[in-house]
């Protein structure tokens, strides 16, 4: 039986692993639940799975989250514990970079959904896991995709085709993108995530990202990565061999496939509650190239990658804070990438950077990019 | 250096194999080569490779092929030397058997292009194999495909995608297959192969015995395997896991992929004479149901199949006669089918088949059929 501990319960990637709990209940006993938003949500899921150990961003009493033997406890105390195996990284943004440090340091497994964490601060956090002898297991869609291609492979990687739906402005005019709305941009065609990432996905930085997250996770470098759009997310990735062979990993588009993975790794467990692929009834694949002009976020993650130093940290908090003030309408859609670009623009950046520089750096982006309101 | 002997080595197998050796003149050493037709080309071979064993099925002597110091020696006894390590079997039809069965009993490692041998006698040639630790390497490039995505995973199977290009009839009115020429049979879609095996991809007979090549291999039921009509030949099969995630293995279609990785299995080497797969140039794959109705001999390698005994190895010696009378024009499009549907019908298969069972079986079947000529 696996200890689990789930960093942002509430959220969609918490909810999915809890899904995963529920198909197994003889094989994960959840430890620990932490969360940062919905409090009712998160009463109910200690009422539920009954967790020695619970956080909420806003602290939590008896009178908010019903006595079952709990303690409040913070997330990096939550995951080192010793009965605690497995953590899931479901956090939104900064928020799990200290906790996925503490659990590296402690040798858990860390499942990592959110990509910030790496994007951030990948040379720290893969030092550490290299030091301390533990493996990331990816938890989003494309990288799993890549790692489950590798299985079995030796490091004779020639390209990875990273997969991107194109989100809904795929096809939109260029002129009508700058002032769609929140619930357009909302409206993803074929993913259900978490706010963020849906509005990540719509302006592809979330692309972006995962081209910085492929280059830490698996040492693949900027030129090997190249992004297709594939509208139907049915290829969730493929990874190119030196001798030209080519796998694809495909399913149909839904969370709880790379979320099980992760959390049933290196073995694969039935779980029917799950749909199945039908390629018949899918019918088609496409494949297009990126248009580049219509995704600047894209285009900014990938310099800031390339630059890396703290302009990764600067990209990751000032789309944090970007994608915040766009759904709480103080920007427009078109604004988020013109925040992210002043503030890397006005960044000076620390080439090689310790946690404390990384750390500076989402403090003073995030304090740039909410200077950057339009009022 | 790996010692290699190519049997069949003017067929079609045989001469992109050389052209693997001639990509990594440094790795591979052609010991012995054997071919059953064009002789001139068998003689260049032995001008270019200078194996020190030849074989050529009518014989062969100084007047016919250059003295290099090579030895006339039979396929059996060229396949069991010490300094051969891996014999690349591309021949057609039951030829193989023999020298596989052979070379087997030596320990060298089997890339099996000859895929009638494992459908003739799957379970002397498999019960062998596992006897002397001998993996056989799948050449074909659906179970080199299916082999490729199983790569470091379990034996966690769900079901497997077989694809098929669906051959040049695939649209033809029903009407008209019957009726088709040798030229139009011969003129596969995608794929160029033997003239054996590109008749049995028109018949779908093909993929038939795939199915039974995957059956033997892999250990996976008929039941788990669905053949899937895939027009572009660029999925050459896919692999279904019980958590439901799902491996294909993909790539321009060409033989040299398959062939080459079966030579540097488990490793992959650089090839920069192969062609590099450009998803946004396919741009679109598709999948459809196979239409039974339109391949009899599809559904008669599968019923051969599952019944076992000596069915499949009268399966493949009817068809290799049928589809022999058909090239020469002896009998047309439409018979092949019917001349394999009778002699299944007339066989009293031996449920445990001996060694001796299947060539006895195999003997009648060609006799059997040979007489089915439409004069």
């Amino acid at each position: 039986m696996k200890g689990l501990v789930v960093l942002g319960s509430t959220g969609s990637i918490g909810r999915q692993t809890l899904d995963i709990v529920r198909a197994f209940p003889e094989e994960f006993h959840v430890i620990g639940l932490a969360a940062g938003g919905n409090i009712e949500l998160l009463a109910q899921q200690v009422e539920e799975f009954k967790p020695r150990m619970v956080y909420h961003l806003k602290g939590v009493g008896d009178e908010l989250i019903p006595v079952n033997g709990w303690r409040y406890t913070p997330m990096d105390e939550m995951v080192v514990q010793n009965d605690v195996n497995l953590i899931m990284v479901g956090t939104v943004g900064r928020e799990g970079l200290s906790p996925t440090l503490a659990a590296i340091g402690a040798r858990k497994s860390v499942a990592l959904a959110n990509k910030e964490v790496i994007v951030m601060a990948g040379n720290i956090v893969m030092a550490h896991a290299q030091r301390h002898g533990v493996e990331i297991l990816p938890v989003d869609s494309e990288p799993s995709a890549m790692w489950q291609c590798m299985n079995g492979e030796g490091k004779e990687l020639r390209r990875i085709f990273l997969t991107a739906s194109g989100g809904p402005f795929r096809q939109m005019p260029l002129s009508d993108i700058e002032s769609v709305t929140q619930e357009q941009a909302l409206a993803h065609p074929t993913w259900r995530m978490g706010q963020k990432i849906t509005i990540d996905s719509a302006t592809l930085m979330n692309k972006g990202m995962e081209v910085i997250e492929a280059n830490w996770l698996f040492g693949v470098s900027f030129d090997q990565i190249q992004v297709v759009i594939h509208p139907q997310s049915i290829i969730h990735s493929m990874v190119e061999f030196v001798d030209g062979s080519v796998k694809a990993q495909l399913g149909p588009p839904d969370m709880r496939f790379p979320i099980q993975y992760a959390m049933t790794y290196p073995q694969r467990w039935e779980n029917p509650s799950l749909p199945q692929l039908n390629p018949v009834e899918v019918g088609t694949l496409t494949f297009e190239d990126m248009d580049m002009g219509r995704y600047p976020c894209f285009r900014l993650a990938l310099e800031a990658g390339r630059k890396g130093g703290t302009y990764p940290a600067v990209l990751a908090a000032s789309d944090e804070v970007a994608v915040g003030m766009f759904l709480s309408r103080q920007i427009g859609f078109g604004d988020i990438p013109r925040v992210v670009e002043s503030a890397l623009a006005a960044h000076r950046s620390v080439q090689y950077p310790s946690l404390e520089d990384i750390l500076d750096a989402d403090a003073w982006a995030r304090e740039y990019a909410t200077g950057q309101r339009s009022e």
